[in-house]
């Protein structure tokens, strides 16, 4: 593997003077639809914390209360850091004002973070048009603000923006801008390419005009030009010591660079140690606890920690990967933290169904069988099923075919209704009819919508009988609209993940009804569960479990079936 | 700008050389969850020769009956092509059997299609330990399968897989692959970094000596290191001539090579014009067509063609915007067929507000006008709703805040019901009651679900009072589990994309029950056309289609309330 080897970077371990900087809080933030509380702000910090970045950029003190209100609480005890310092985003001073006398300045001097990140114009555009005066009071602004901060004892950063096309526009002066700020006192310059138009090829010029000022320099890259990731890794190879990135690649319009591929490409391919020695295992784990935090779906295609980014498909693949996993994967997966995955899907054929079946514990060796399974597979897809998701549905199809599907219980019917008069709350309930273990079970169910109040009328109807399954929790509800051009009958499919606690399944229902669909998903999604539940109560022959679920059984069952009466009334 | 010139790439006219060469309907296809029928790879195909792309690559005849059909059909008139080739994937032939004598081979030279590409092997390891054969007989494969194929009349290409890895480990053979690829009459050898793991950087010293060898070079590049379409770039740059890509970055794992991105670099930062003159303003309809055939969502942040592409929120931007748009821009929108759009949302601040109330048509100039409406928004965001993408029920609230929103319709109540008994269909049914121009209108509805039969209902209350909304369309329907965790008390988002044929507007609704937020999403889809129905009828002076509306209403009055009564027994 090439390495590129400057500022002692080939030197193996973590170099002092190099800065993973986050900017997930801040301009991440500004990602269309992204809305993150006070509260997800701060576990999200608390993550990038444990993976080990060296800043965190946590907003913009005086902008908004709601930042002020998180440096506040991060700074008074709620957001203990082992790894990262705590940034605060402003501006430079205003025009004409004193920095020692500018409010803004002052809220970024009392927020409590000890590092300041100023933004500061570096394009001669942007100081006529956006700013509105001259080049020489740009200057005297960055110097100021600087210099005022530094003798408030902070470690200062400068952001100059637009400094890529400034360069162009203006070459002597954006360079005027870099060296200002480092004669001020900035421990970094960090070049931006505020509207992401560069390209890898045209980033080595630039910063090494930056670097040969002889100030620290800094990148931070969007993905305009689909070029975030490999911007910043030019970059560094021309001398910058600082990048600025997002996790999942979280930013306004296309995004920030990622900061977990520059890490990882860093770390992996370059062999340099960024990040605190094994914390890029954890890279996977914290990008799916901040997508769950953001609430802004992480796609599953993300570069080295999306779900999809180790999974292989192609039974031409397959077939070798049975020979060797590495002759189809650039890195170990586990290196971040990830997985590789077989899928089973229509263009798999039988080599991926056997690999997928023996992980699941199954033998697949005979090719009648993998046929047979491969052949139902196919058709439930040409249904609209898939089966690259629901593992839990693979092997409940598998069961089936291989006649190794215990019947853990049979639906007499169901019924759901939501209503709602004027000014009053709307409602949703739902009467479900089973039998389970020999024993009829009919309850009514109340919930936040007509899936959530047959989930609640079935669990009534199980947990008397499987008591255990009470921890079972409902993670995730996905419905997608089946295009009717794309050669299935089905109108709609739903995807349903299940949590025990310790680990999590997927389960797909498909049918013109949506809610048909979603539950034959819930149904299947339980069915998986209490298999599961009661092989592993006979492998680990757990008698006292077992009696208890059988006594717990039989008492709730008449209570059940009473009490169902009642409140189906 | 900065532009690489080689190859008399630097004449800004099409180079009649190069390839832009699209994977979509074979690599791209194998992306997890994405299931295309051959309908879906017509569609997509034309819309691909449309765009202007040289080659298509279809599928692979042979491998499965689904490619095989494809090719039929595609050849016998379904699929007339202006601009691109129509390209068979397949395999060089088997080991120990005359290219002449091979099914796989045969199924190529039969499937219609005038160009092969045949992905060969490049790499030791995959020769020996995947394909179990010596190093020459891999060579003969090569020779003897391109030169068969040419004596057939077909044009060929050799995909060169896992290239990049193969050149490091025995950079001599990775060579006599590509020499003898080109001598047996390869038109181009594709180095293929299949399992993506290359970076920028590293391209130049290996394209450069493939190119050295004498051979015309192409380049086939994965995402895995997050660098797919830099990757591409760099290899340009040192001679590739042959660009593969799919739409949307589609494919196996993290995707292969956005085609967009790639040619949109190519026109617009080098210069050089690689579509028809002018297809690129096609880009953004392009992709997003395609994306609705797939019915993989295709993400808002995609460089160049996503909805948020050239979208601004924040507060800081939008000011500057307001002076001059191209500040933040890195390209004009229109060059790749997308909009700058501005943003609603509680980081954006009165700047964003007043400039989008402005785009709508109202005026937003007073100050304090503006900052009650931000306040609102503010407020209602806190909730759990959200204007990014929701700009129909944005002027909704806009309307309401300055007293202009007309009362359409007011509902009295609703209900909806599901349910199935074992072994019978589901149904889904609805009851809706409401006041329209002082008509009560009492209504059943049945649909796929219970927000579709509650649509069925409302519309069968309103078309009576409002006939040409018989033309009113529902498009897409989207729900979002808020986390309780974000600060919002509200459980549930819901997003409707509704049309009337010429334009599409999205309305939001927000609740603790995914019903009544549907509902409220629903209503207010149906509320912003008919406002927007009768203002533009009363602006064109439409006095027929008037007097009919009110004809049909006072006819349809009576019957309607009488037949919903019928209907709701």
């Amino acid at each position: 593997m090439q390495r590129t080897e400057h500022h002692g970077c080939h030197d193996p371990h973590r170099p002092e003077t190099f800065h993973v900087y986050d900017v997930t809080l801040r301009d991440g933030s500004q990602q269309e639809g992204m809305q993150l509380s006070i509260n997800d702000k701060l576990r999200i910090a608390s993550y990038l914390d444990d993976f080990g970045v060296g800043f965190i950029e946590g907003g913009w003190p005086g902008s908004n209360p709601k930042d002020s209100e998180f440096f506040r609480r991060a700074t008074s005890g709620e957001l203990p850091l082992r790894n990262a310092e705590l940034v605060a985003f402003g501006m430079t001073r205003r025009v004409g004002v004193k920095a020692a006398d500018d409010p803004l300045i002052a809220a970024l001097r009392d927020c409590g973070a000890g590092v300041a990140t100023l933004v500061a114009k570096s394009h001669v555009g942007h100081v006529r048009e956006a700013l509105r005066t001259t080049l020489e009071e740009n200057l005297e602004m960055l110097r100021d603000s600087v210099t005022h901060l530094r003798s408030e004892g902070m470690r200062v950063f400068i952001d100059a923006e637009h400094f890529f096309d400034g360069y162009r526009l203006d070459r002597a002066y954006a360079l005027e801008v870099v060296r200002t700020a480092a004669e001020a006192g900035a421990e970094a310059v960090v070049l931006c390419d505020t509207n992401g138009g560069m390209l890898p090829s045209w980033m080595g010029e630039i910063v090494s005009a930056a670097v040969g000022v002889g100030a620290p320099v800094g990148i931070h890259c969007h993905n305009d030009s689909g070029c975030a990731v490999a911007n910043t890794l030019a970059a560094v190879e021309a001398g910058a010591m600082h990048v600025q990135g997002c996790v999942n690649g979280y930013g306004e319009r296309t995004g920030n660079a990622d900061i977990v591929s520059v890490v990882a490409n860093l770390e992996l391919k370059y062999g340099w140690q960024v990040l605190p020695e094994g914390n890029l295992a954890e890279a996977t784990r914290t990008a799916q606890a901040i997508a769950e935090i953001t609430n802004v779906p992480a796609g599953p295609r993300r570069a080295y920690i999306g779900t999809s980014a180790f999974a292989h498909k192609a039974g031409l693949h397959a077939s070798a990967i049975k020979v060797d996993p590495n002759l189809y994967q650039h890195v170990d997966p586990a290196r971040v933290g990830n997985d590789m995955r077989m899928l089973v899907s229509d263009m798999a054929g039988r080599a991926n169904i056997q690999i997928k079946g023996e992980q699941l514990g199954f033998d697949l060796s005979d090719r009648s069988t993998a046929a047979a399974v491969t052949e139902r597979v196919k058709e439930r897809e040409l249904q609209g099923y898939t089966y690259d998701a629901a593992d839990a549905s693979f092997e409940l199809l598998l069961r089936q075919e291989l006649g190794l599907l215990p019947e853990v219980f049979t639906v007499s019917h169901w019924t759901t209704t939501s209503y709602e008069n004027a000014g009053s709350d709307p409602v949703s309930e739902a009467v479900v009819k089973l039998v389970a273990q020999g024993r009829t079970q009919y309850f009514v169910g109340e919930g936040n919508g007509p899936v959530n109040s047959l989930d609640m009328a079935l669990r009534r109807c199980l947990i008397p009988v499987y008591p255990t399954m009470a921890g079972y929790e409902l993670q995730d509800y996905r419905v997608r609209i089946l295009d009717g051009s794309s050669g299935t009958e089905a109108s709609v499919r739903v995807l349903i993940d299940t949590t025990n606690g310790e680990r999590t399944w997927t389960t797909v229902g498909v049918g013109t009804n949506v809610i048909e669909a979603s539950w034959e998903a819930l149904c299947d999604a339980y069915r998986y569960g209490l298999i599961h539940l009661l092989e592993n109560r006979v492998e680990s022959g757990e008698e006292r479990r077992l009696e208890d679920a059988g006594r717990t059984a039989d008492t709730t069952n008449t209570d059940g079936t009473r009490s169902s009466v009642d409140s189906a009334v």
